[in-house]
Parts: C-alpha cells; structure tokens; sequence
C-alpha cells in the first residue's frame, strides 16, 4: 500500500535509498528447506551490478548481499529473509547540481511535490540502484521454481532489433556477450551503437525479452489477477519500462481470428503460440514469452536547461558514470521479477490444487 | 489472492459467471456522501452492451444494474456497494458442442485443467460479460473522481491505424460514431473493414488509446506500485488484452535521452510528454495517455479443428452472435479500469498528504 | 481495507445494511470441486434467524439464501460464489425515533460522525443482520474442512456460569435446547433468567464457548499472524463481543509456569492442554477452545435519556422486536468465523508445505 | 500472508531470529516530513531491553537500532523506513540440550512439524526477542501520533491485581518503579512475589492494561476491520498473551443493557464508558482503554519430563537468564502494537475523510 511490497505468498518488501547506508529486503514466504547455492545469488547480482563491461556505468559498487535471517545451515527455514546490502559508494558524490534542480525526465520534481522533500543523492528511493533487491530475491525464486526456466535477453538496442523469434535462438548465447543478445552480429552491432551513443554523451533505449519454459499447466488466476497482468505490472514497476507485451502483443492486433488463434495438438499442446502460453490468464503449459521496453536513460551528458525548486530556468549537465544504455543489466531484474511473480503463483495453485477433483 | 478483486482503499470484487443466474460485485472503500447519478451508470452499461449497433454482437442483454447496498437517499454511505445484473439471456443457449471440446485460443481447456472441471455455459468466468461488473464500479469511480477526465477511444482495428497525437484530435468526437475512433474517417474505414472481416466469419484485433486529464501531481507510489504499472495491470487484467504501453512506450525503445527527455516550463509542466504524464510512478500533472492491444476474438465462425476432453481431434464451428471486433465495445471498460486504478491511488494519497511538511 | 473483506486465500466481502434490499456477500478461493450440501448451508442460517425461539427477537426474516455464481452442478467451480439474502422485511418499520437521535451504546452517534450521515433505519450496516452473510460463507467454509469439527455453545448467561470444563460435556446436547447450551440443568436456568430479564424491558450479556477438534498440526503463522491472533480478531468482529481468550485465558495469568506448562506424552499429544491447542500462534494438535465475551443487548425495552443529532437531550423508548440475550443466535456466528479463519490457514498451509524437506 | 507483516497503509515488516546475526524491519507508508526523535526510540527500546531491571532476564543486549533508510536530515522521506538491530549476544550460548528436545509450552515442537526442522538456536523465529521490531516500529508511530497519548502499565502478576479503575491512577507512576505498576504499594507487592517465584525457579503470568486518550472520533472500520477486532489482533500476536478485553471486557457478560450502556452527554461524550471508547468498531471520543492477558514464561529452573524429536522421554532443565514474569518488559510492547494499530487507522481515516459532506 505503500508500494515497497511485491507479491502476496511469496513477498519481497524492499527498501533503501541509493545514497543512504545500506539497501536490503525482506523475503516473506519462502517454502522452508530449501538448499539455497548462495553464489548464485551472487552471480545474479553481478550481471546488474554497475561496472561489469565497457559499455556499462564505471561506478564502483561491490554489491555484496548479507543474509541475516531465515537461513540455517544453508537451508531455508521458512521464516523471512532478511538481508541488506552496503552502499560502500555512498559518501563520495557532490549533489550540489541536483539539490535544487530538477533533472528533466527524472522523479525529482514528482517526489518534491509528494513528499515536501526529497533525497536528493543520487535519485534517492527512485534510484534503480533499488532493483539490487529484487535481483536477491528472485534469485532465491528462481531456485525455489526449480526446473522452471526463466531466461531474459536484449532484443533491441535503439532501432537495432533482433527480429528472429526466440525459438530460433539459442538465448543462452546471450551471456557470452556484454549486451547479452543471444545473436552474435546483432549484438556486436548493438555494442558499436552503444559506444557510439556515448561517445556523444546520450543514452539510448531499447527492449528485452524474457522465455519461460518447463511451467505447469494451471498458474494463474480469473478476473483481475491474471498471470500476464501480473508479469506485465512486475515488468512496469521496473525503472525506465515503457511497455509490456506477451505473445503476439501488439502485432497481434493487425490479425484476424482465423490466423491468430493457436489450434491443439492432441496431447493439448498448441501448433502456434499466439497466446504466449497464457490462456484466459492461465498458463497452458507453452512457453510464455514477453517483450519489455525500456527508455533511453534520462541523465545524459550534455547540457540541458531546466528548473530550479523555485521555478527559475537553470542549466544542468549530467555529473558521474551513467549508463548508456540500461538494457545490458535490465536482464537479470527482468528475470528476478519474472521469478518473482512465478513464485507466488506456484504457491497459490498449491494451496488449492489438493482439492480438485 | 483468488483474482477476483482489485484495488486497495477503493476496491471491487466481482463475481458471476456468463450464464449463471446473475453477475455483480462490491464496491468497497467508495467514500461517503458522494451523490450518484444513477443514469450516468447505466449510459456506461449500455456503451458497453451487446447489441449496441450493427458492428458488435447481436446478443440481447438489458445489462440493468440493481444496487443493494452502500447508496442510500442518493448518496454513498461509505459502506459497501452491493449490485447485481441478472442474466436474463441465460437459457436460450444449447452449449453442447463445447461442452467436452475445447475452443481454440479460450479459456476452456486451462480451466479444466486447474479446476478438474468448468462451467462450460458460454465460457463461465472466463467470458467478458464479467467486465459489465467493473463498468459498473468505474462509473461510480468516474463520479468520486470529479474533475478529473479520463477518455478512452479507438485508435487501430486490425491494420487501420489513427496515426494522428491525441492532441489534435477531438476525442468526444468518438461517442458520435459505432467504431468509438474520433477521427470520422478512419472511423468509416474501420467499420467497413469490420464488416468485411465479420462477411468472412472471421474477427479482427485492435487498440484503444486512454487519455487523463486534470490528474493532481503525486498520485502513484514507488517501486512496485508505480501508477504505470497499476495502470498496466488494470489493462492487462481485461479480456483480450495482449500488450499495454503509455507516453513514447515501445516507439520510445528506439529514441536517444536528448530527443526524449522532457524539458520543463517555469511552472514545472513539460513542453513534450513522452514520459506521458508520469515520472518514477508518479503522476507529474501532464496527461496521462497509454495504449491497450486487443487481439482478435477467438470466437470465429469458421469451421475450426480441435480437440475434445479425452483428446480426440474434433471439428467445431462457431455458434450464437459474437464480436467481429471487440474494440468498440471496450472502450467504456478502458475506462472504467483507469477510473477504479487512479481513485485507489487518490484515497492512498489523500491519506498521507496531510502529514507533509 | 474498509473493513468488509476478511480471509486472504479463502476470503469473504460481505455487503447490506439491514433494511435495504439485500444483503450478501462473495466467498472468494474456495477451491474448485466441493459437493455442496446446500441443506446444511440453509441449516446454520436458521439457527441464527430471528424467531426461531421463544427466547429471541420474534422479528421474521426467512433468511433464504440465493446463490449467483461459483456453485455448478452442484460443485463448486472455484470460481468466486456470490449470494444474496433478500431483506423481506424491510418495510415495515417506522424509524423516526432514532432518525435524527442517537440509541445509547449503538454505533449511530459515530456513523454519524465518521460518515457524515447514516442509514439510520434499524441499524443500517451496523446491525448484526450483516452476521447472515457471515453464516453463509462460514457453513461452506466447514464443508471445505471436512473432517475437522468446530462446536460452539453458550457457556453464561449473565452470572450463571457453566463452570466444567468443556472436556466433560456432552457439545451436542447444546442443540438440544433453545439456549444452546450443553448442560440441561444450567440451560434452564439461562432460559428462566432470559425471560426474567426480558419481562424487565431488559437484556444480559453472556459467553460462547468454542472447541475444535481433529485440526491437524501446523496450522497458523508465526509472528503477527499466529492463528489465535486472527481467531481473537474473527471473534472480536462479531457484534456485541467485548473480550477473547483461549486456551487458559485470564485464569492462566494467575498461575505459575510449573503448573501452566503442558508435558508431553511420547505421541507429541500434550497431557494438560492450557496452550489451548495452539503453540507459537501454530496449532498443536490437540483441541483448540476459546470464549467470547458478548455485552448485553444495547436495545432495551425501557425509556432511556439519550441526545438528537443537535445534541439536545431525549428521551428514547426501545422498540420493535429485540433480542434479551444474544448468546444463543451467536453460536453459529462463532462457529462461522471460525470456520473461515480455518479455511484459510488450511489453504496457507497447503501452498507451503510440499516443499518441506 | 506468511505472517510477518502488520498494517496496511502504516505497516511494519519484520524478520530476525533470536540468535542470527541481526533483526530487524521494514516500516512503510509512514508519511513524509515528520521530525524522528530517536533518543525516544531507544528509550522504549531500553524499557522492553534484557537486563534493565532486578526482576527481569539478566542476558545482555544492548539493542541499539541502526537505522538505514526512509529517513533523512532528521525527518522521515515517505519511502520505506529499514532498520536493523545486531544480535551481539548470539554466539554465547550452548543449545545442545534444546536442539533435538521440546520445551514445554515452547513452539519448537511446532516449528519442526510445520517446516520439517527448525533454527534451534533460543528459539529462533518464535523468540519474543522479535518484539524488539515491534518497539522501534511502535515508538516511530507514536511521534507520527502526536497528540494521542498511549500509556500501557502492568495491572496484575499473578494474583496481585490492581483493583481500581485507571481513572483513579496516575498512570505516569508505572515507569517510577521497575514492575511498572502504577500503584506503588502494588508494585511492591507485585515485586516481592516476582523474586519468590523466581526463588523458586519458577515463573509466574500477568496482565497489562493499556489506556489510550485524545483519540478523535471516527477511527475504526464496520464489520471485520473493528477498532477493537485490530486491537485484539495486535495484542494477541504477542509472545505469551492469551486473552483479551476492552471495555467492561469480561465482566461486562454479567451486567444488564440497563447499566451496561453508556448515556449520553450533551456533547457527546458519555457519563460511563463500558464501551470502552469503542462503538460499533468505531473511536467515539473516549478513552479507549483494554487488558491484555500473559501466561506464565513458560522456561522455568526447574527439571521438566519432555520428549526429544524421536518421541523418547527425556529430563530437560531450563539454562540461561530467564524472566520470572514477562509483563514489566511487555509494557512497552502493548505500547507500540496499540501505537501500529492507531496509525494504521488514522491514515485509512484520512483517506475518505475529505470526501464528506
């Protein structure tokens, strides 16, 4: 209600500014004994973390997640997980730039005159520094939904698009790459028109898309509570999404019944997948897969007027190691939030399905 | 946790099926002493209505709304708002053919799959008709939300596109057409094409394009809560939806920050709105304005191959009236989801506001 | 959030004022595939009517209920089950006595101040009517928990007290009479006292006792959920109800660990059970009980000095059909809300636990 | 919904086991721009902390609150207020004969069966060191109260018990003696028998009354979401408590509506409160005031009989610094739950408030 929490059986609540002493959540609702591998926590937390690659922010930031409860002899407990995260990079900014200024396209303006006052380091709360958070927790979803394969990968950076569908990838190439599109080409095009952008000192937006595989029949709930809602409020909440579109999207809107309906095979499956796994708001037991469009960053470096607290016209310029392009570290958040949402749905048919027929 | 309610302070449960005896919903939260115009409700119904105008479904529903509960002497009370339409089309139908068969691209075989077995009765819980309930709970939302606009029309059926801003448009212009698209001549267009695809069996996709004004700074809440992504959420949540985008949303993926960002005025609004009228999940006091993809109706009248409960291949046919598109019918559902999202958020603002400093 | 919606998995929004059209309610995750008795259903709500003794209010309601929705061949779908009681007695009272005055210790007075204004006729949404909908959901919520047995009896009746302890009664008897209670002789006692008091013009207070046997171990949340917590509250929101305690209760203040402690036998079964069947908020296995603490009636049927709504003193005489003692119409209520609270920590425990090791 | 969170628009999130490396919490919706007094928090800290007194648990705790976001120059930002308080006493201890044994009365038997194993470590989740959350959460909304005063006092232990009315105390005295009973020839009294129960390696219970003034009218909620039903919740989720009451409580049963109800004044307020500041669920204006019931701490210094985790009997005998009786330190607590509810509920007022007529 305050809008720090997400999910109800499975429920991160986080918190943290970007400049404050340390981020953290708490993680309600996981299933006791689970044998958590805390390094892939870790290794989550390293594809978002800044200073990755050559064409990410060069900030320094360790992001090193801290356990300290819900967790005994490696194994869930089945009470919250707390956990926090230092910002070891907090003191060495000057803000005198943004104090009083509002940056165009960014929330200082909306949270001045929310809140009667902000805190004006680095983006405070609005910082996407939050989504650290919800990479540790959908990293312990992720291995609560074990055999459920969640995987995210850039599909667009600007007006480059990678316009094969997923079947014809191979999406785990896209971790041997620092955009992470899973096409070779296309990602080496996206990485030159990455620099290229920065070397201007602009951003550039882009999209990615996430590929659920192995999801039981079932999940998801009638009315206002459908699964693709969910995923689709999971992905808005995320810093910089623009859109959200599952299966045929958009470009489903151009077809006719006749073409866009996926007929069965005998076994229930379908011979197209129009749906996007989801019928009604259920899974059907396809692959589910979305596409999510991200914003150019709004810090650029270059000189832009604006308005001070009083109103009076200002310049500003982008101070500080931002990214070009969010995209390349939007992959893993895309995924937690996907786990995220998966998790809490798995629970729920759990809670109901033992009573079927 | 079970779908079937939606909203915080200002909530709606709704329940029925298409054929049972009768749908409806509570309305809670809607504070008191708020005066009703009873007519502007029932006006929402029929703009939703079957049987409307030639392009939409022929079905006969009267669609009347019988309040229970919560209005009393005109005015809300502050107590729950009970209503319910009955269903008096309910008999005349013969469901045999789907009753053991599923329906391609419905929710039929999921729905027997997480319940063990369904109300096969014109689709159940999962038809449409249960968005006459939220219609029903927007328009009273509309009426709480006085001063503040919020607009819906249709702006693509299938590949008819109204290219045009919003803002050059006279968006009271749709109520004055079948089709709900302001412009009169793509209006034309659309519904020729309409008509076209229904001559051939078959149904056709399309977008609606909702625009809020007057909308108070400060509404929305951070991280998961963004406005956007409630927004989003309440789209995704109506039957039909594929995709969901607002401000510059997937055109915007392809733009650089310097040709994105908003600039301010002086008086802190924008001089562009790509950010469509929200920063960081909050409304910024420009408007809102955002797209909702619908895919074509999976109700085709064509002959179609699909399989039965055992999984045998059977050939099924589409029967009874049904939408050739079902745009212009959702407009009015558009709307009322905005309406029943943004009076949560100003309840949830209202709350804390008078705290500030 | 306005206070009409209790349970999460399993939930209940009830709505109706008692002298409107209707009251109702939606009973929401019920899971799918439950042979409804309907018989039973009807059952709990006659216990609870008015009219049905010669000890309690002689108004007549014939408290039919009509379900809408959820409800298929007999089963439910898992969809949500929408009902409604017509309210067939709703014209028939003249109101102007407490219109524009207030009924000492009735809820007019802060309506008034809370809302602004107040359905004033007989109670509006304040009036224990709304408890129907409550027995509703409460008698499919005890269908659900087949196998667990939840009985409820009054246990005072002003000062008479049925002192033994529930272990060494005969529960079933408690229907057996019009006072609800098991022991003969002390029903009665209560019976000649409530008719004493009642030839006074006035009312008396009472308790309920309710025992649940054969819940199974685990059933409740740690922390601010522990399952007593949620029954104190389900218990506390029935009207009149002034106090809760389980197990020891307030005579376990006054004892000493060494005496209070429960041993174990070697089964994991407890020898003394003054946990009341519940460890840690966790049911333990062994019986859970519990008594609620009802006021007497706040309608007396003698001339009371009271204030109008411009605060001017008056005199107010009770009139209409009131009950002298509400325990006997209470114990379906008990057992209702109980039976929900146990309807979802059912559904909570089920969607955890098959990920235990 | 996995029970540990409380409040919706003012909640708190807690987790922390007894002997991890830290607990802690999430406070959100806690509005912007109030100024913290934070010696006042770690003043209620020191009044729930180990070792404050002669007649409580001699373990050593410093518990100092770190706080890490949500606050900044000095005032709360309206974003998510996290906090952690280390655990510097937890290597200390020697669990082993806890470990595969069941305390009497304890919730480890409980914890095992429900999430198949448990942190054995002092009780882990189930310690009522998790209360020391609650107090920071508790003292935060106590300044956003400013102006409701919420004094708890210790009101019996064992059979000692204060007699008089509240309204005859000068509640203030409670914190002049460590029982904190503000009767000081009580408290002596209550003293005394502490340290003979302690004497005799044994424990004893108690009760805690709680007193709340200058509450406005019109807080609370009809049907399931009564002031009092929120009351009792909270109170109930505390470690060790068993019973509940407001108002003329329990012995309220005994009395006849003639002299239970309250009569009027000309201004509203009335001439008795039986009610206990509390219609219909709903704050009038009078002193809410209840009593909250606490066993006896159930780990005594006695050899108890128990059962180990295979079922075979064994001797277990209580270790550490234990309390003798919980209530002085449980103070505080009351405190801060009765604080949570309140600002819970004046928010949710402050939301539909501006809507009446």
């Amino acid at each position: 209600m305050a809008g720090n929490s997400f999910g109800n059986l499975f429920s991160l609540t986080t918190f943290g500014e970007s400049h404050g002493p340390a981020l953290g959540g708490v993680i309600d609702g996981c299933p006791a004994g689970i044998q958590l591998d805390l390094d892939k926590i870790q290794l989550d937390l390293d594809r978002r973390k800044p200073g990755q690659s050559a064409i990410v922010t060069q900030r320094k930031e360790p992001d090193e997640v801290r356990f300290l409860s819900g967790i005994f002899e490696g194994k869930t407990t089945g009470t919250p997980i707390g956990f926090i995260i230092e910002n070891t990079n907090q003191k060495s900014h000057d803000y005198s730039h943004i104090k009083d200024s509002f940056r165009p396209s960014h929330a200082d303006y909306v949270y001045n005159k929310k809140y009667g006052f902000r805190d004006y380091r680095g983006g405070g709360r609005s910082s996407a520094r939050e989504t650290a958070s919800r990479v540790v927790a959908g990293a312990i979803a992720k291995q609560f939904l074990k055999g459920i394969k969640i995987r995210a990968f850039v599909s667009s950076v600007g007006h480059i698009t990678l316009d094969k569908p997923y079947t014809s990838l191979d999406i785990d190439q896209a971790e041997q790459n620092i955009v992470r599109c899973p096409d070779p080409e296309k990602a080496t095009e996206m990485e030159s028109f990455i620099k290229e952008v920065r070397k201007d000192g602009d951003t550039v937006g882009g999209t990615v898309t996430c590929v659920i595989e192995n999801l039981p029949i079932g999940l998801g709930e009638p009315a206002f509570e459908k699964l693709h809602a969910e995923l689709g409020k999971a992905m808005l909440s995320i810093n910089a999404v623009k859109g959200f579109e599952y299966g045929s999207g958009f470009a489903g809107t151009a077809m006719r019944g006749s073409e866009h309906n996926d007929l069965y095979n005998e076994d229930g499956t379908t011979k197209t997948n129009n749906s996007g796994g989801i019928q009604g708001g259920i899974s059907n037991g396809m692959d589910i897969y979305f596409k999510v469009a991200f914003k150019p960053v709004a810090t650029i470096m270059q000189t832009q007027p604006t308005i001070d607290i009083e109103g009076n016209p200002v310049e500003m310029h982008g101070k500080g190691r931002h990214d070009p392009c969010v995209v390349p570290r939007a992959v893993p958040i895309v995924e937690a939030m996907a786990a995220l949402v998966l998790a809490d749905y798995k629970l729920i048919d759990q809670a109901r399905k033992h009573n079927n027929i």
